[in-house]
């Protein structure tokens, strides 16, 4: 598989004219070649020349070379010790006057290092390589992505019998990593809860706040699993709901439908976005909406393709992607409802089964 | 006191040509504004010019701007809408033709974007602004560091009561990361449970592999409580431990002592390391000791000053970093001895206190 996939970046690489790949943290390494570096201030970079008759060299430290599982087709490991400087030990790799398609998320340091070594060399995103390989999904990453669904589901349905009053938000939101945790996750990414007036915030980060029968929660959480991504919004009322939550709520449950709805193969993203919105802003909530209607979602929480106004990339089978539409109303309440949508040429199917409605818990 | 950091910050850019500071995620702005950045793809930046009459901007997405607590006297919030570019946002803020220093963090994506709206401007590393100042920790953070070593100092005194036969590594981490979290730090950094052979690998993820009578167990955890980290390294030996694993031990105790008694004001950073070293070599494990000494530790888990051959740095009181030798014999076993240690004007201080011996567990 990573043969393969280093093979298509190879062909991508040729056709923009990018004449090596440096791909350090981020999600770029794993999906090339099952390797995640650790985002730490020792180097580790994937050196991928276009050329398919020369070596692709992963360059790491070498106290952290035991943890490598080699790849004979994807990679030949070069380590480096402590007083060796990891940045000439790359720049001797590559080209000299070439363009470098660099990882999105590598360090600035690790950057602007490797352009004072290599002023000749042009460099660029490495999105543009791998963005067009990674936004289409194959059946075994639908697959991925379905497990992890199930994972965060399973937590959603769990958490609608838990007790909610009297507890906090930070041990609401240590329930919820745990769970994903158990439920098989490798890692928790985020874990929101955020109760009453504090879910104006999207993105609020959860604090000793403690839940009062009234409240409404808005659980946001997602983790890692086998390398792909869950992420799944749910909301939960400590009692009976005030009617102006119930009315926005029926509003959004219904906003996000018309999204999952229009998401076909050949939509524009822009128009799954105004799908969602059309619905909010006839309802007179328009204003409380304040972000865009979804991410895509593979090995990175948020990646391509955006659901997004401006964003006129039409859907093809394999995208995967978040219908997450809010509702925010300051110094009340917030509301959102999210599920991870797959775009098939059988039409858009949610990979998140949990119940959609507002939970009444205690 | 982020005011007063921020005016040292400006004065260090005035020393050094730095016209503006761009930082991200990362821990430069945590240190200098109290505002921590979510590692996402909408970016988060905050714009601080050298001049003191020029006022700060922090560039944040709206849906996120809820979520900072604003500090007048360190930036004013410079919201942008999910259809704004933040790439120009920022650019318009940046005077022109002039230096800019950004976070060492940063992602490659924003600079490169960054360099191509600003062709005229020099980028350098944020680290040579905010690196001094964060090197030398003030009576505060010394406090706050000293909080946080006595969580884990708590975990690992726990730990030798803990059953760890039968249970995989996986698991253990587990349980090292919830007593963090329930020790009261807000994040769990890392949690390394490396087994028998397997701790032979320095940085090894754990496994499903299940733990046996006779194994040695490395746990290398630490997390961050109040915005500063925690690091300690602990051996439990499951039953009674080989006799080459007793006498390593007996090394690696000696020389993790001569580490910190070493480490007075005045020596460089290079002579702590040495003096680890030294014990090691002779007693016929060098080739065993695979990495450096340790490294520094503050609101970053490694920062400045690295205890590693090469650096000439002095001590100076309020230098914070860990001693960490380890022997790692591949294929049979590993061990590391980790305490963070403060130099002061009356010698090094040990933060952590957890008992140092080869802990007898079941």
């Amino acid at each position: 598989m990573y043969g393969e996939r280093i093979a298509r970046a190879r062909a991508r690489m040729r056709e923009l004219g990018v004449d090596v790949l440096l791909l350090s943290t981020g999600p770029d390494l794993p999906y090339l070649t099952g390797y995640e570096a650790m985002p730490l201030e020792r180097l580790t970079m994937l050196v991928l020349p276009a050329g398919v008759d020369r070596e692709a060299m992963l360059v790491v430290p070498r106290l952290e070379a035991p943890r490598v599982v080699e790849r004979p087709d994807a990679f030949t490991v070069l380590p480096w010790d402590e007083t060796d400087d990891p940045i000439s030990v790359v720049a001797d790799l590559v080209p000299p006057a070439s363009t470098a398609a660099i990882g999105d998320h590598t360090w600035a340091r690790f950057v602007l290092d490797l352009q004072d070594a290599l002023p000749e060399v042009r460099f660029r995103r490495a999105v543009d390589v791998t963005g067009p390989l990674r936004i289409v999904k194959d059946a075994a990453e639908i697959e991925a992505l379905r497990a992890a669904a199930r994972v965060v589901d399973d937590v959603a349905a769990v958490m609608r019998e838990r007790p909610f009053s009297g507890r906090t938000e930070l041990d609401v939101h240590r329930e919820l990593v745990e769970r994903m945790l158990e439920g098989g996750h490798e890692r928790a990414n985020f874990a929101i809860v955020a109760t009453g007036p504090n879910a104006a915030s999207p993105h609020h980060d959860p604090t000793g706040r403690v839940i009062v029968p009234g409240d409404v929660v808005l659980c946001d959480f997602g983790g890692t699993m086998h390398g792909y991504c869950s992420d799944i919004t749910r909301m939960f009322a400590v009692g009976s709901p005030a009617p102006e939550v119930r009315e926005a709520y029926a509003v959004l449950r219904e906003a996000q439908e018309a999204g999952v709805e229009s998401a076909t193969v050949g939509t524009r993203c822009e128009d799954v976005d105004a799908a969602t919105r059309r619905v909010i802003v006839d309802a007179g909530y328009g204003e409380y909406f304040v972000h865009r209607t979804g991410h895509g979602i593979g090995t990175e929480a948020h990646e391509d393709p955006y659901v997004v106004a401006g964003n006129d990339t039409p859907l093809v089978a394999g995208h995967a992607f978040s219908v997450e539409p809010g509702i925010y109303v300051p110094g009340r309440f917030g509301l959102r409802l999210e599920d991870i949508v797959v775009a098939t040429d059988a039409g858009p199917e949610r990979l998140n089964h949990a119940a959609r409605d507002l939970a009444t818990v205690e």
